[in-house]
């Protein structure tokens, strides 16, 4: 791929910076952070600020830009990618190695005397606005809000914000109306003394009102706030979308059943102005829930005495907590996801001799094969289909320009998923069709250890994920091996496939404890740059275990697979596994074939069950 | 155990903090935290207060005193022992509980609005009292410093501050003069432009200087400040330690060998007089490190805009990673050590069946053993001598009213350790004299594949130790078990035996990431209240590891034993460990025969070996 040429957006952006017209004083620095006014990880395309001044387009980075330099920080994923983007008027800023500087100091090592660093209050969060304000303070320096992004000032051709077209989900799908979710949260708020909850993420709020939209690629989100009060509900959303008769019977608008469950809609972008106005009537005592990962704008709305910021909101742990209708919604996912993926398998092993099939067209053909399955709506994320060294890119995305032909002598590491209306799927799998070298089937043996320390571990109730995070890396440490990402991130039903507040990893000390009914990723891996990647992911539920003991009355959890494809015995090395964990293996391809089998059976798909039963005989 | 009558004593507490002579305006609640002026762990007589007040003696725990509340917390290793020794006007807030309020909230909940809340700004980490006063605050209550101590005030035979004599270590021990650490610090200084550094834990001081003491039981420190700046060293120390010719000499008192290695010496209590005068002569740019555990009252003389807070000291890191010479020592003190404590269970299996040995006798005994080796100096921590249901008790201590006999139907914990002027030690061993059931069997090999799991993982370079700290439960997870401490804690050079910034620890996010040279205990356990407790704790080195690999050439890190102790193989149930497992404890067997074995037969300590060679043999 060929880097975006920025020379003259750099001239624009700094004319900005010193122009009077676009802000009250001239700024020495503008940063640029990646997110939206909701702190989205993915984003629609009129808030791909940080991909529009400089090109890389990951979904984690952020862009400052000074009269003299213009820097990138991005993680571990994208080095490899960032620096192919961006041309030389940038510099890429590595994130987690040690003699990189965070970008606080860097500003501070580059910046003249009493600097003023802008940057829009709308998509900077508010404890990040904190941090970055308090560093630059001790240096001299100043954060300032500036409110016009300059970005948008010298964007031609700016795409407008989407406004799609909302979807109901009724109880079938979401196992409790959004009444009953407003009053489970209205019982926390009390709990809490909480009179008011300033709502900003849209996967809360989608998830509240049981409504989807498709406002952002792969995530079922439409753009709103909510106000949530003890006795009102206030929606903040483009009117044009509560005309739908569907919509407005769902949300109870033309007849409220009862006075505290009416909703009032207010258009989208009037939340600033009615969320002052709240404050303006607030009790003394009165305290207001925010995240405080909301936007630095609205969060400064609320005066400090009523802010009660919170690390993530009881929404996010609701959500994060599956309902058995939710559950029983992520298993049909899927059953249904892997025959799809079966299928894939069973077709890329036919027509890969033939030598026309790439990264491309597999990812296609996934998609396709997908889309053939009851409830599709999309995909869940942009498919890593990659062949030999693009799999060592860890958040590849197979362009024309990389797209490489599936052969019989390299690794493809295949990382996919999709949106059904009953769940959301994310699935690895590293496979080779011709014959793995020792060492590929050593390193993949040693990711799949991993994997099964994490998916046979028994915890007690209350453990952080992160405190499993080791048990996937223990077979590469071993060997000297490792791999640069976390272990497994959290996924929503029919939302975001990545979503808080739990998940596996080394690097996050604020993920809540573990419970039955939370669904996370497992998917340790290892990479060689410009040779292979290998990645091995399976969604799986939280679960009670059963002990031979149950120290203080504790109770454990452990892991259930929801991803039912199999894992390439080809690609194992079992000389390397214990019995326990070759039995892991065989327990779960009989799993596999068994639900996927039946649903195979089901669903006529002849080619694919041959293909499944051949893949699932036991280790002996 | 009887607990401590406090009803007097609050009484005249309470009417201290109403009281206008002790303080300016009447407070509504006074904390009492357990350390001295240095934060230290293990504190002098004089400066158990909170012990005092309530009667609670173990080394962790605050009390706070309301109008009409009394409460302290403690952690899950205290639980028991603190019900124990406090009487009812206490309540026990049992930390780590998810019940259980903390400090702030539980102060938020019982105060009336606008209170006070008094503490000594000397004996409050300047990071803690930040927490507690923005708590408040939030709250509408404030936190004030209480310049008199309000439990002297009370306490009518408080003991006077211990003032013992120094000695001075030589190269043999040290390793470095403590001239080439001061050059060394200053280098570190100078790469941060940092100006002063205010030294205020008695470890750092210790092994900065080059110099212990005995002012703390089991502890060689001694009270001191130190203030260290890029051309001058103040040392604050009373001056009848100063005396002593040898001191004089080592610390070049009387003819300093170079200007900017010229010690000055104050009386220790002059150092807020005189950090207060340094403060004064700053130049603008100045800038001045102190911990953020350092005392409130001393960091607040530093004015905000030259105060450099730093979560640990460089000292402390330096400290942390033992040079070769200390590294020898280490290994040289736990030889001695572990031939003492063969001796010990020599002794003990020939002496319990007469049914005269209890915990305090066996406690003696084992320091009478160590007492007898070379470079002998003290204990290092009073020893865990704790037979059945007290073994339950984590840091039990027995006393005439707990002692219980040594019998061939119990399970004995000892843990214990010394300190020579070549190293201190800190060891647990779990033995049975009679028939271990099955239970407590299982139970020890869980303990005991946890201490492998550790201490034979290998890590890349650069990890932190609470990543290691699951390994070490997941046999004891596997069964529903779990224990309710941390894994291991770092252990100084003939200095105190527990030492920051590394550590093996779930709770531990802040801790240093591991260095070939450190060293840390690693010590599971199970205990089961009521009936048993076993834990199973070996001091050892990070060294560098062989792999097969080398990812990205990070290097790899495991443990060497230094603690050369054997495992009871009765108490294994050996069908419960993998091959890999039974390889380990036989090797580590060897290692403790050849070792201590040559040790034992240079000594001629006969008896001894007999033992250590029957309790080595190879598990089959």
């Amino acid at each position: 791929m060929s880097p975006k040429i920025t020379v003259e957006l750099l001239r624009q952006l700094r004319q900005a910076m010193r122009n009077g017209k676009c802000i009250a004083e001239p700024i020495q620095a503008y940063i640029i952070p990646s997110g939206d006014a909701h702190q989205s990880e993915y984003i629609a395309p009129c808030d791909c600020r940080r991909e529009f001044i400089c090109g890389f387009n990951g979904s984690a980075g952020t862009a400052i830009v000074t009269e003299q330099h213009a820097a990138l920080w991005t993680d571990g994923r994208y080095f490899l990618q960032a620096s192919q983007q961006m041309d030389n008027n940038w510099t890429l800023m590595k994130m987690g190695l040690k003699e990189t500087l965070s970008q606080e100091d860097w500003l501070i090592s580059v910046l003249p005397e009493n600097s003023k660093v802008g940057v829009d209050p709308w998509i900077i969060a508010a404890d990040q606005w904190k941090n970055m304000s308090k560093a630059l303070s001790s240096a001299g320096h100043s954060l300032v809000a500036v409110q016009a992004n300059l970005i948008d000032a010298i964007w031609e051709d700016r795409p407008a914000r989407p406004n799609t077209k909302l979807i109901a989900l009724g109880l079938k799908y979401t196992g409790l109306t959004w009444q009953d979710k407003i009053t489970a949260l209205r019982g926390k708020m009390a709990e809490r003394k909480i009179s008011w909850f300033v709502v900003t993420a849209l996967d809360e709020i989608a998830w509240l009102f049981n409504l989807r939209g498709s406002d952002i690629e792969y995530n079922p989100v439409f753009f709103a706030y909510a106000i949530i009060g003890i006795s009102s509900i206030k929606l903040f959303v483009d009117s044009k979308r509560l005309v739908d008769p569907a919509i407005r019977q769902h949300l109870e608008l033309d007849s409220p059943s009862k006075p505290d469950l009416t909703v009032q809609c207010f258009p989208y972008e009037s939340v600033f102005s009615e969320l002052n106005a709240v404050c303006a009537a607030l009790a003394p005592k009165d305290k207001m829930w925010i995240c405080d990962k909301a936007s630095c704008a609205l969060t400064q709305v609320i005066p400090k005495a009523h802010r009660a910021a919170i690390p993530y909101t009881p929404l996010c742990l609701a959500k994060a907590v599956k309902n058995p209708t939710e559950i029983q919604g992520m298993k049909m996912a899927h059953i249904k996801d892997a025959v799809a993926l079966c299928e894939l398998f069973a077709w890329l092993e036919k027509e890969i001799p033939k030598g026309t099939v790439t990264e491309i067209s597999a990812a296609d053909k996934a998609e396709e094969l997908r889309s053939q399955q009851k409830d599709f709506v999309g995909l869940s994320f942009p498919t890593i289909s990659s062949v030999g060294p693009n799999g060592a890119i860890i958040h590849y995305r197979p362009l024309p320009e990389t797209n490489r032909t599936l052969s019989l002598n390299e690794v493809y590491l295949i990382d996919s998923g999709a949106q059904y209306r009953d769940g959301t799927t994310d699935v690895t799998r590293t496979v080779h069709f011709g014959t793995p070298s020792d060492y590929e089937k050593e390193c993949f043996t040693y990711v799949l250890k991993g994997h099964i320390a994490v998916s046979a571990a028994v915890f007690p109730n209350g453990t952080k994920g992160h405190l499993l995070d080791s048990f996937a890396r223990a077979a590469l440490w071993d060997s000297g091996l490792d791999y640069l990402h976390g272990t497994g991130h959290g996924v929503g039903c029919f939302l975001n496939v990545h979503e808080g507040p739990c998940g596996i990893s080394y690097k996050t000390f604020a993920d809540e404890p573990l419970e039955a009914g939370m669904i996370v990723s497992d998917e340790p891996g290892y990479y060689e740059d410009g040779s292979f990647g290998i990645r091995l992911e399976n969604v799986v539920l939280v679960v009670p275990a059963k002990t031979k003991y149950n120290y203080r009355n504790r109770g454990s959890l452990t892991f259930e697979p929801l991803t039912l494809v199999p894992i390439q015995l080809k690609m194992i090395n079992t000389d390397l596994l214990t019995q326990k964990e070759r039995d892991w293996v065989n327990d779960y391809h009989r799993k596999c074939l068994e639900t996927i089998g039946a649903e195979m059976e089901r669903q006529g798909r002849k080619e694919a069950l041959d293909w499944l039963i051949r893949e699932t005989q036991p280790i002996v």
